[in-house]
């Protein structure tokens, strides 16, 4: 097998065959083949698509790269949840709790934030202690307690993504759809789950704008997994706006203890149960959705979910007094309120630019290197359709550098769109349920 | 500036400015850009192609990469030819010398034979003495005293073709149209020319197959030579069958000097004929096509050709005995006819297999490292059109080891196709010509 040749298969839209990208995957694993000839290769995939066999055989490749958790051993179904990425996207801290607290197991392995998305391992990271670099077999014994466990990407988990990321990421070859689902793929099938519900957010705070962009990516990826044995469903939903109301690290944290406290935003409340509900279904813990919805919120309302995560935020060495005293996460020193210039109704938000106002005020990385400060962010008290007056505060910002503050305030003035008149209508949470499983049809009807 | 951006943008379709593919090709050279960045980015370019605008910007940056001779002192416009490669294609041996002998300079810069296709500069080393190694420097000496000088491509021309065209061997990046005029012409325009003929090669024993390809890329290359400000012209050419009979180094030698003694095959005179008039016309020594035609019939006739031809060849360090007694050049030990299985007329012959075929008699290259024999080779008696008997030679090969020509004999058996009636029509031997001069008026009427 010549590098050269499957190089130009590809580039003349040929399809290569399983051994082919196999070949390509191990070879640049192993240092064999030259960055050089894989960038050509990735510009052309890029370019020129994958077919379904071939997106499979290379997340295939990728998950293969490196080390797969065998939970096999565990009494239960392992499902986990993935999101693409949003502003205010916190569902994880609320999700793993309550799902491990119905019984499944939930071997969750996380991302930092980067860009204008957040991330969960910052999020956790706020809670003092709280430890996100296990090594597997710590990550084994938290999971095997307590049912669940959130850790970071670890060294041995598909390597192969990691040098290809590293590459697409320094020759424009990150936005293709093919890629990016091999890459999110290939990471959670490491986890050795049985089933995964993804998140695949869309609108102006999402890495995919476009519904159809996101509806693409959605069925790349449940049609991968399947491929690959598993049970996959993906929901595309709403990230018009940012999800609940706080945007940065503790104050995310907090609303999830809220949320989890039987109180919190609607949204981040409904879509928490949905998800959680999906990963029910699909770990079979439940026969229907609507039944996976009443289990989860009854696990909310009884308050075994929160005692979950306190259980989970301990056996990780973080201090779970937090979960009664929020006030041990750590606080912003200054609060400013952004005042509504007018009075009417919000009409449209710059989610994107709410997210990065985030960033600006030092609670996410504009580079891998950066550090980040856990307390600052934004409280966001109007949303779309929300009326208003003049004065009203729309959002509050937490900051400690008054520069930072400075440099983040014209992106979230510029970011409400404020008009006389109320949107037409609202915007649903969910848009789509995507999967093909028998489980789908009454899941499908009820989300919808 | 960043690659990345770069790269993304022609990903996307964009257009690249002047400035951005300077920093590209002058970053690459000076090994401040990565191989994998440039790679992915000669896929881009391949997959979504370039501006004539970019195009011409990519080709300056290459030539200004290295050494552009200055020939300005020189009293006569110094005017050159390129050909695109074929099977049998030796028009260089004799229009070199005719167009020097008609008082033009012809700087003349030529390749080695790769893969089917010869090349001038292995041909002109079959004749015992011959240097194309020469030093910039004697280059000059024998271009000034002779009006014509025959070398291979120094190190200081072009680095940056140099660099990019050993990326785009590993990268399957070779076979872009855009990427191929760049660098034959970055090359040609190192020369110091002030005009160039571009003899561009189609039919099956050509690297373009299809007229439409081959036509595309003559548009291409006369289009960037003229905004780089040279006078150029394409004729489109046949090479559905070999250029002449003779295919093979010191085999092709003879074959010109006989032309240049008035004599030799009709399609290689003719050709040699009308591409040395375009050059007399581009070069302004003729005001018309048929005057430069005229010309050069001329300076065959009287033998002033043939003599400059023994002038460079004594000039260079060649034995210039050889245009008298080409029993001086190289003979293979062994010949052996190919008989014709039918009677009947040559409707096909696969022209690249018969040039495969001289590659395996030890006549090519088939890896850049391979020495060759330059005795050996194949005399093509018959061609497209003409009637057989049966057992009548249709060629002969001329070999030295036995095993070589075994291993070359069925690629000869199966290159022609002979049947009971003749083929409709003859093919031309020019199908068209592409340039939009002044000149072109009265060239192209006169040359279809």
């Amino acid at each position: 097998m010549h590098v050269t040749d499957l190089i130009r298969k590809k580039r003349d839209a040929g399809e290569l065959t399983r051994e082919e990208i196999e070949f390509l995957v191990n070879g640049y694993t192993r240092d064999q083949i030259p960055d050089y000839q894989i960038s050509a290769w990735l510009m052309a995939v890029l370019l020129r698509g994958m077919s379904r066999a071939e997106l499979a055989a290379l997340t295939g490749s990728m998950l293969n790269s490196g080390q797969v958790l065998d939970l096999s051993y565990l009494p239960a179904p392992k499902v986990d949840k993935h999101s693409t990425g949003g502003v205010g996207d916190k569902t994880s801290l609320v999700i793993a709790p309550v799902v491990a607290a119905g019984g499944l197991y939930v071997p969750m392995i996380s991302g930092r934030g980067l860009g204008h998305t957040g991330g969960t391992l910052d999020k956790l990271e706020s809670i003092p202690g709280f430890n996100v670099n296990l090594t597997t077999a710590e990550f084994r014994r938290v999971l095997e307690t307590s049912g669940a466990a959130m850790i970071g990407q670890t060294a041995e988990i598909a390597p192969a993504d990691k040098k290809l990321y590293a590459l697409r990421d320094v020759t424009g070859t990150v936005e293709s759809p093919y890629l990016i689902c091999a890459s999110i793929m290939s990471k959670k099938l490491a986890e050795g789950i049985d089933a995964l519900v993804l998140d695949v957010k869309t609108g102006s705070g999402a890495f995919m704008k476009s519904e159809k962009d996101a509806v693409f990516l959605a069925e790349l990826m449940v049609e991968t997994g399947q491929r690959l044995g598993k049970r996959v469903a993906a929901l595309i939903t709403n990230m018009s706006q940012p999800l609940g109301h706080a945007v940065g690290n503790s104050l995310e944290v907090i609303e999830c203890i809220d949320v989890l406290n039987g109180h919190g935003p609607d949204d981040l409340r409904e879509l928490c149960v949905i998800l959680s509900a999906w990963m029910f279904l699909l770990g079979r813990r439940v026969e229907t959705l609507e039944e996976g919805k009443k289990l989860a919120g009854e696990l909310i309302a009884c308050g075994q979910a929160r005692e979950k995560f306190r259980e989970i935020i301990g056996l990780q060495g973080g201090n779970p007094r937090v979960i009664d005293h929020p006030g041990l996460l750590p606080r912003a020193k200054h609060q400013v309120d952004l005042a509504s210039p007018a009075a009417g109704y919000v009409t449209g938000m710059m989610c994107e630019q709410i997210g990065a106002a985030g960033v600006l005020l030092g609670g996410g990385r504009e580079k891998k290197e950066d550090s980040i400060d856990h307390a600052v962010g934004i409280m966001v008290h109007k949303k779309l359709g929300d009326k208003v007056t003049v004065g009203e505060p729309l959002c509050t910002v937490h900051y400690n550098a008054k520069e930072r503050m400075e440099s983040a305030w014209p992106l979230l003035q510029g970011s409400y769109s404020i008009a006389a008149q109320p949107p037409p209508h609202r915007t649903p949470l969910v848009y789509r349920v995507i999967g093909d499983t028998g489980l789908m049809q009454s899941g499908t009807a009820a989300s919808l």
